[in-house]
């Protein structure tokens, strides 16, 4: 059975007793989560959330592109969020390997090599700190007041904000 | 009390209990999702995800920019995750507001204009084969033969499969 079909009966089962018909769009917290697509994050369970709660943004190393920028911003203007927790993480693949060793790793097995950025880092608090000042600056985004950034260590469950 | 920290005190009581410490970094089920940031969607429930089974990539709409395709060819060729599953949904944002609406949004709460794409779509279903075959023919993946695209209804919580 492939992973796919496994998560369809799961979803069955969802819908067989689905109590989210009434959710707004619009997230209850006003709140955006940025953060790692790495499956040992699950931000329902770290952070407790519950469904209509909270936008979350999710890509590799939960570095914040023109991408999250884009997301963030119709996040703010059109469904009225305010605040902004950007979350990466310890054991990061992007923090593990290079640039070039990413672009390697990708070129050896798929054949074309990346013309894009990777978004590769060396240092994981520096690295939070430039995505939470390019959140700050950002001419698109209407609440820039409450921009907070946490290291979530895979080895304990704990965030750990960095300022 | 801000949102942000009320996140921060549940993730006190998760870390207190925290069982996550064995897991790997390559996803268990060897599978990606991409799905849209909003806020009454939840992979965990919706899919009945365990952490360590997959990566979750999520931005506005779920749809699949050079962002996406970067974090999908990491998953694929540095963690060899092998099935892409793309899940976007009915009411979506990008779906009821048109690019020039969704900039003028912007525009008009935060000051400027976006130079870049919004994303806006007109047809669900004829985005979303446009997402599959986006990853289908990306020069960046090694594993593209099950790549598979479902609807999320936000009002039923079910998921439908397009083909």
């Amino acid at each position: 059975m492939s992973a796919i079909d496994t998560c369809l009966d799961n979803n069955a089962k969802y819908a067989s007793t689905f109590g989210g018909a009434k959710l707004d769009a619009a997230p209850s917290m006003q709140l955006t989560i940025v953060t790692c697509m790495d499956a040992r994050i699950d931000p329902t369970l770290m952070l407790g959330l519950a469904p209509g709660e909270a936008h979350v943004i999710r890509n590799g190393g939960g570095i914040v592109t023109e991408d999250v920028i884009r997301s963030i911003a119709v996040s703010q203007n059109v469904l009225g969020t305010r605040e902004v927790m950007l979350i990466q993480h310890t054991e990061c693949g992007f923090l593990r390997l290079s640039e070039e060793e990413l672009k390697d790793r990708i070129e050896g097995e798929a054949g074309a090599r990346p013309d894009f950025t990777m978004g590769a880092f060396e240092d994981l608090e520096n690295n939070l700190r430039r995505s939470i000042e390019i959140v700050r600056t950002s001419p698109y985004l209407s609440s820039k007041d409450v921009v907070r950034g946490f290291i979530y260590d895979v080895r304990t469950g704990l965030l750990s904000e960095t300022s």
